[in-house]
């Protein structure tokens, strides 16, 4: 079984990077199975909408994961509900929180559990993500034979840490959030196998996807400033291709992808 | 010298108040300076207006101080320039930055200066507070009488600190930005009157005038809410009065003014 | 049924003034039951020890609630699982936990839960405490007559939120933490008795109860300096007596304690 | 001219990779000056002592930077002062900070300027970076014919925010602190060197160099663990090499340096 995982698509070029690059990838390395982290992907760069959902999954995702932006645009509470392939963290807290944290998707027979996960350090107070994740393994560890954990968080240090926690429990954990990716990629002892950061998706030319002259006002200013997208430029495309056996439903291997102007596409 | 200082106007309930206590306060404590934090004081509950400016100057107040809002109504750029008694944090970074961090007032003669600083703990990362202070006393140090300064900030440690730093050194230190008034009003060894927050001024039946129900809602997501100030119920003053020597520009006394349903307002 | 509370004690001096001023306090104002904040009172101001545990119960304790320091004299683990009036916050993570969260004592017949729970804005990443408290409330509300909330958190707006969710489902939500007294203490509107924060026992002449010098060069130098209890000069005693309703078992009455040099005790 | 820079050496396994690899690296890649982070080179993993320090300058460094660990051994105070080739965040705040922020060395006649700067977010309150990097560069920038920064900070956005404000104007500026490698190497657009992360070196078998069971156990529990420095297993060395331009002062290329046993060294 191989995965492929895209990381944080940011505004209209990261989809236009999706549709662009997702064909090619499929046709080149022959995933069963694509998932795309979409919390950023609006043309404004917070929170997805059905019309950007629509793109991302004709564009060639089977999945989308969200992060810490999932409900920065308000539209998603109308279809999330009704959509078994888009997942948010798992561990919001408080009652009927929308949508789920994650799906299972069956590739050829075999079950696939696509989890999505936040973390706690420098981001909001959710629910403990250990006891989540637990709780969501003794449900869907015994019935599925594969388990993938998009883990949005910030720091280094709980991504490893959660990542040697689950380590030999679940297929594979990769972060996102920082936007940056990060080359510790892994299969870590017991079998998992573990990125720090995807990385992102989206305008190339620019900070986090953003126009770099708002985000430098912002940190030389400390006032106000109303971040927007990057439309110029080139793009980037993140994320990793994993591969999983059959036999364990463990990880095998992990390389990164990574598409820019400075690492154009070859297959 | 008699000095007034009111906490964080909330909203127009805090205008009202001010409207309604504000002539009484100064009626029957004879105070020569009304200092009033306006930092939430639009119907919004964030920065300020021109009109609600007018408004609260013509309640009684003579300068008005900000705090880490200062800049969330952006009509503020329009008249901050040309209103020498509306000051924001005198520590905010970079170049040009709109406004003034103090102003002088000149009361019968004497020169008080009136000072907004803002604490970095758990908030935006503007320059060190005791480099700017420092610098700011060296240029009005020599030149006023009296100087006050409302220290925008967090935490009890960092008001308490900056405070020790300048006792003896400037006539009183009030905090301002947790809307909660404490009870650790004294003159510090030195002579500085201190008090680590004045409290609110706005909506007592609130979560820091907030509309409960969604702050609660804050909290127990998550998820994104668009707080709204609470509009009804009753109202709550909260400051202080202190007073100084006229010998020694120090404080003699400070003590808290607090105006709400379980304290009525009494001469 | 009349309650005392007295907030965080630091220290050998905290610990002297409640030899000195329990007593006092409790032949002049007859609570029934009365709880202290123990978690800074250990010599050098973290965490608790045996021998201070005993000193602490002698002086008039009755309950000994913790915070964010509980764990930081490492002797606390030799004892708290078999120490039943010492609780420490509720919310705290992971399997296996030592001591408890909350107790449950006997007062003349009448069941009184006293319960210890811990914020998470700007502090370490605990369970959920909404949930934490729904969970307890489950298991003694029916079977207590009343029930004492120590919040320990950082923010005005947490301890408000929680005290506002609990509103006539506890007799009362005491903050602790800043070690500063605020001035909010009321009764609300569903019979809940609220106060952000009792404020600290101990030193007077201090920032928080540490040597001020100290406290300053951290602030100023933003290099590692190890703290000291302050040793030197007078006392302050902070808290807040809390009148319940027999018929209700809810609130009718809250106000404050503070004794220090600024206000001397009288009865 | 080429520049070697290694990032952040943890513990005694990290000062091991040094001394096997450095000089491997240095004969293969030939650069004129290496500069490798130090701060967290003790056997504990906080700080740096003198006896470090030489170890690291005889395996083959010419300059040692530092980040937020730099004073957490307190043996340093007795040799930065006399140390020029051992630098330290340059705008640490205060009066009379021991060391420097920054120091030129010779290298055939040019003037390299090495720069140790850090963030702000989420991290401690220094002082203001931008301003502190344009007050050296007006007293470097024309007499240096080369300059490098590490700037130690937690978030890729502060990290490439700095790096962009600083395009054009200096060699190249590689960030350092979160212990992970990231695959963002480039030159920017007007000639700047840069990439987020160096990645750190020292125990590959371990959670930032510190043994995994110890950062687990605190994340899951909450409470003080002390850390201690894996000791055992494999190493990684990380970091990058940047060539720079006789001519213009700017780079011309950076790529990573990884080996770790999934990367094995080859040159
Ligand atoms: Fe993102
Ligand atoms: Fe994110
Ligand atoms: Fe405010
Ligand atoms: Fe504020
Ligand atoms: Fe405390
Ligand atoms: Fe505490
Ligand atoms: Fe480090
Ligand atoms: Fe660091």
């Amino acid at each position: 079984m191989r995965l492929l995982f895209v990381g944080d698509t940011v505004g209209n070029m990261g989809v236009s990077m999706l549709q662009e690059y997702l064909p090619k990838l499929k046709r080149d390395l022959k995933p069963q199975i694509t998932v795309v982290n979409g919390e950023n992907a609006t043309a404004v760069g917070r929170g997805i909408s059905q019309r950007v959902y629509k793109q991302i999954m004709s564009a060639g995702a089977d999945v989308i994961t969200l992060g810490n932006h999932a409900w920065n645009n308000a539209e998603i509470l109308d279809f999330i509900d009704q959509t078994p392939n888009l997942i948010r963290p798992a561990n919001y807290p408080g009652p009927d929180v929308p949508g789920r944290g994650y799906t299972i998707v069956n590739v050829n027979g075999k079950q696939v559990a696509i989890i999505n996960l936040q973390g706690l350090v420098f981001m909001d107070n959710l629910n403990n993500p250990f006891d989540t994740i637990n709780a969501i393994l003794e449900q869907v560890g015994a019935k599925t034979d594969y388990q993938f954990i998009d883990f949005h968080a910030e720091t280094t240090s709980e991504k490893m840490a959660i990542a040697r926690y689950l380590d030999g429990r679940v297929s594979a954990l990769v972060g996102t959030h920082t936007h940056v990716q990060t080359s510790d990629y892994r299969v870590l002892p017991a079998g998992t196998a573990f990125m720090s950061d995807a990385g992102m998706t989206g305008p190339y030319d620019s900070i986090l996807g953003m126009q770099t002259d708002l985000i430098l006002k912002r940190f030389i200013t400390q006032r106000p400033v109303q971040f927007k997208v990057a439309e110029t430029g080139s793009g980037i495309l993140s994320g990793c291709v994993i591969d999983l056996s059959d036999r364990t439903g463990l990880a095998t291997k992990i390389r990164p992808i990574l598409i820019n102007p400075d690492h154009p596409y070859s297959n």
